[in-house]
Formats: structure tokens, sequence, C-alpha cells
């Protein structure tokens, strides 16, 4: 069963609950898992952040939920219709499809949590039901993906078709990977070190699939990552900035995201963050900028964080600190335009 | 000849201009195109900024020329072994780069300044050069593109490839236009947009290329946009949210930025900006923002700038005053899904 039928189930599902409790003469009462801090715990184990046993009620009998409990069946029905006509919708269009039909949001941040709240009910991501953030990452590399997409259902497409890379969009998301000859994924954090490795062969060299993260990556590319990582049964390395922001790129790609606690099968427990390390900038003697208030701040906030209490992770936030000092991955041109694949990537990548 | 082919001569004739002068014992002079604003005037003919005859000169026997005659013969020099590589850099790889060769610039603002100038010196844009900002719109249609780059040299690409459309990157742009069914060119500002009209298939009831601007897009992206056209002679329609950002976002599009007055062929004139338009807003009845300060003082600016000295812009800014609300182009979604194309597209585009 694909990831539309079984969402297309759930709501379904949900439906039937509403309904029923309606022809038995009762208020319909929702039972919605708490996304409170306080219900978020990290599981040591699956190396994740997940919900707690703590739920909410949402009750239509009740004056104060009638309003979220609206909304909530709204953005379930308006997912119905996207899935029975095979057609997505960024969290944007959906904030303002909801003038349609009457359904009054505040502000596109009061749609986005209700969204989640559908997420939490039926434990499914808001993509499986079609609903997309506007931005994406890239892909690069020698596998082959197969769509399931209308228009596109059963196409294969090869990922190096595009000398420039594929977005990592609602069809590549929801596509099937069929083979590779590839034998890592390597994702690296901007544009121009995605273009640099296409451009100088670095994917046949290593082996690898190449993905461009673009900052903190939308979640459709967290979880084809896993995908890789699962189904293809490829290790996973991860090269971002030498930042508190660059580590916690990797970090949040392994071990999640308080925000996604919800959502299974989007974290990549075993992939490894090759760098920009601390140690990288002092041995390689990269050029470097000079930490400011917020990178400190933020050392100081994941020194804190549950994902960091490894004696591994602890190491490099101390390392950083004493540094006080960061580098981007651009920085290792300054060997010449071939070091960080000749050298640096050879160096890390065994 | 092609574009690299014109850039390596330019360099070439450029780098023997300023041995010949050493080799005559004279200190290398360089005249470089006047970027000052006093220098950039609107060409009421072309449709565009454009630089007048003003002149700097940049004297290598002059201490204070020095620094940046130098920093200008590296960037040269860098610029000529990416082509001969058949390579290419970003910006921010360019600045990083100048370390290995002990080539000073105080942070990446100083490297991006001595790019346009040799831009200025040759008067050729930067991509010709292989340099490239890390930023890219992106396209779909029934449109192939023949490659250009190495590796891919000769093989053609349709763009309806991938449902989530292809990245403009330094290969697609650099790519010839061999054949199209498509009748019109329409480029659109969001992301979320561009999904909706591929999905819907807008493009084949429009007969159109789709174009994602995603913002200010990059010159990549305006001057492929030239480019289709010129060569194929497709119209080209711009859909941007109705606020004086979108506005400009079209009238750019068409009429140039002063930042790159000295830069040919990257202009549309021809272009038509469909919306949404105040009067859009209105006779749609469209869900609406207020202007907050940003956006009126935006329009003042407008309003004084000679791209909008025409009648027809001025009345725009004139609406936009007046009703001092503004509106996305996501807003239609408040009739449905497929009321943007069954009805408002379809209004527009005839």
């Amino acid at each position: 069963m694909n990831d539309s039928n079984r969402a297309s189930i759930k709501l379904t599902d949900l439906g039937k609950q509403i309904v029923e409790s309606i022809l038995a003469d009762r208020f319909p009462v929702l039972e919605i898992p708490d996304r409170n801090t306080s219900n978020i715990v990290y599981n040591a184990k699956q190396n994740r952040f997940v919900l707690g046993d703590s739920t909410n009620i949402r009750d239509s009998s009740n004056i104060n939920h009638i309003r979220s409990f609206t909304q909530l069946t709204w953005v379930a029905s308006f997912a119905k219709q996207l899935l029975a006509a095979s057609r997505t919708s960024s969290l944007r269009d959906l904030y303002y499809s909801s003038e349609a039909f009457d359904v009054v949001f505040k502000d596109q941040a009061e749609s986005d949590r209700i969204v989640t709240d559908l997420e939490c009910v039926t434990g499914l991501p808001r993509e499986s039901f079609g609903i997309f953030p506007d931005e994406h990452s890239s892909i690069y590399g020698e596998l082959v993906m197969r769509y399931t997409v209308p228009g596109y259902d059963g196409r294969e497409i090869d990922l190096t078709i595009s000398p420039d890379g594929l977005p990592i969009g609602p069809a590549l998301m929801t596509a099937e990977p069929i083979r590779t000859d590839a034998e890592i994924v390597l994702a690296v954090e901007s544009g121009g070190m995605f273009s640099r490795l296409i451009e100088t062969k670095a994917w046949q060299r290593f082996k690898a699939v190449l993905i461009q993260l673009g900052g903190q990556p939308p979640r459709a590319t967290r979880s084809l990552i896993r995908t890789l990582n699962e189904r293809l049964d490829l290790p996973v390395y991860l090269f971002t900035d030498g930042d508190p922001w660059g580590m916690h790129i990797a970090r949040v790609i392994m071990s999640g995201s308080a925000n996604s606690a919800h959502i299974e099968n989007l974290t990549t427990p075993g992939a490894v963050w090759i760098g920009v390390t601390p140690k990288d900038i002092v041995s390689y003697s990269l050029p470097t900028e000079k930490m400011n208030n917020a990178d400190l701040k933020r050392l100081d906030e994941l020194s804190r964080d549950v994902r960091y209490s490894d004696h591994e992770w602890q190491k490099h936030i101390e390392e950083f600190r004493k540094l006080r000092e960061k580098a981007e991955q651009q920085a290792f041109s300054r060997y010449g335009m071939d070091f960080v694949v000749d050298t640096y990537l050879s160096d890390k990548i065994i």
C-alpha cells in the first residue's frame, strides 16, 4: 500500500469517527497527542525525539474548542480532496483556500499549526496528504527513481539527466528508488559545493548520490535521505559549514527536531557528519571568521541539548568554544579548486 | 562562436594589452566604464538602463589603484583558468579561491565588485566566464534544449522530463533551445504557483513554457527568458504578487536594473505584466493585507523611477496608493484551487 492510500484510509477513519458520534447524538471528541515541550522526549534507543503519552482532548461541545475543531475537520476534508484529485498544495495555498469555505485562520501560522494537528491525529506527515512547503533541495547521481504522480506514473528518471541536478519536489519525493550504481549518499550544505562535486565528477570518484541541503533542509529531503539509507543500504555522509548551524543541520538529519517529534521515518541515525569540524579548521588551516554572539549563544544552547549529550558531540562544542572561529565549506578553495575533492573528501570518506 | 570562445578571446586581449605595456616599459593602464549612478542612463529607445560615456582609469603606476588593478587581473586569470578547464565557480568560491594566490579581498562584496569590473572591461556577463551565484530559478514545459557543458555536450533534454521542474543552473543556462511546441512563456513568482500550473496541466492548456522566478530572479533566468523570446519568438507573460515588489520583478525583467546596466541581452522589453495588478485586486475581490510603511515607501521610490515614467505604470502606482492593500498570487485560491487557471489566467492570456 502506498503513502496516499494509507493517508486516504486514515482520513476516512477520522471522518467516520466524527460522523458516528453525531449519529449517536454525541458531540464528536478528538484525542490529539500533546506537542508541548513537556511531552517531547528524546528516545535514546531510537536516537530521536518522540512524543510522550500525554494527549489533549478537542471536544466539539466545548465552546473554546469549536474553532480549532472546525479548522481541523476542514483541513482533513481539504486533504481528502487533494488525495482524491491526485493534487498537491503548498502550505500557503492551503491557507488561502480556506477562504473559499469561509473557514477562518488568523494567519498562515495558525493554518500551519492545524496541519501539524492533522499529522498528529493521523500519525502521517503532511506530505502524504499532498501538502508541501515552497522550498526544496536538489539531488544528482547514478540513481534511477520511478515516479508515482499522475501523468508520470511508472516513468523512470535517471538522476544524472540534468547536470544542474533535480529538485526534490512533490514528484521526486514520492518516487520509488529502483536501482543505483552508487555506494554512498553525500549531502552537502551549499549549492556551490553541490555544483562543484557534479562538475568535477566527484560523484563518480566516490560513487555518491549527491544531495544539496541548502541550509536546514525541508522534511521531504530528510525523508528521501532516510529512504536511500534504508531501502538501498547506502551509508550517508553529511558535509556542512564548520559552525554551530552547520553542525546542527547534520544533527537534525540524524536525530530529528522537536517540531517533527510526531513524525516517524524522517531521521537517519547512522548518518556521519564528516565536517567541517572544529578540528578540520585547525588541521587544514582553513580561512576563518570570528564567531559572533549569536554563534556563541547557539553553542551554549546546543551544549544543553539532549541530542548533544554524547561525548563526541560535547567535544565538538568544546573545541568550537575554544577556537571561537568558524569556516564555510567553500573555505577549502584557498588551496585551489580541486583540493576539497582530491584531499579533504578523500581523507574523510573511507 | 559560442559565449565561452568569445569570453576567452576577450580575456586574451586583456592579457595582451597588459603584457604589451610592460614590454614597452610602460605601466599598464585600464579604462573601465564608469558605473556610478551619474553615468547610468535610461535609454528610452532600448527601453533599458545603459552606461553613459564616462570612464574611469585604473593606472598601475598609481599607488591608490594598485590593489584593485591587481585584483582585477587576478579575477581575469581565474576566469581564464575556469574557461580552459570548462569549469564553473560560484561567486563565493571565487572569493575563497583568491587566498590560494595571496590575493586579498576584504570580503565577498569586494570580490563581487571586481567581478563586475571585469564584466565592464570585457562587456560580457560573468556567466560567460563560468561564474555564477548560488541561487537559481526553475523551468518546465514542452521545450527541448541541447547542453553545451562538458560531459553533456550535444545531449538534448526535454523540459517536461521532471514534474518538479528543472533548475536553471550553469548547464541549462548555457544550453541551446532546439525546438518547442509551446506558444508563450509564462513566468510566475512563487514555487507554489509554479507547481500548481504544472500539475493542473496549465502548461498544456496555455501552450506555455513555465518559469518560476522565486522573487527577483538571478540574471541567468532573465537571460534565458530573453533567449526564448528572441530565438523562439515566444511572447512573455509575467505573473507576480500584487504589491510594489512583485510589480518591480516584472519591470526589471522588461527594462533591467541599474546594477546590470553594463550587461546587454538581459532584458525583454516586450514582456507583459499580467498582474496581480491593483485593478485585479478590486475586480476579483481578492483577500488582501494592508500595505506597511516599507510598501508605501517603495511606491514613492518607484513613482520617481525612470522605468515607471510611462502613463500605464504611473497609473498602477496611483491605484496601489489609493488602495493601500496588497495581494499575493496565491490569493486566488479563495475561489478554489482551479480558479487561477480556469478564470484568472484565461482572462489574462489571450
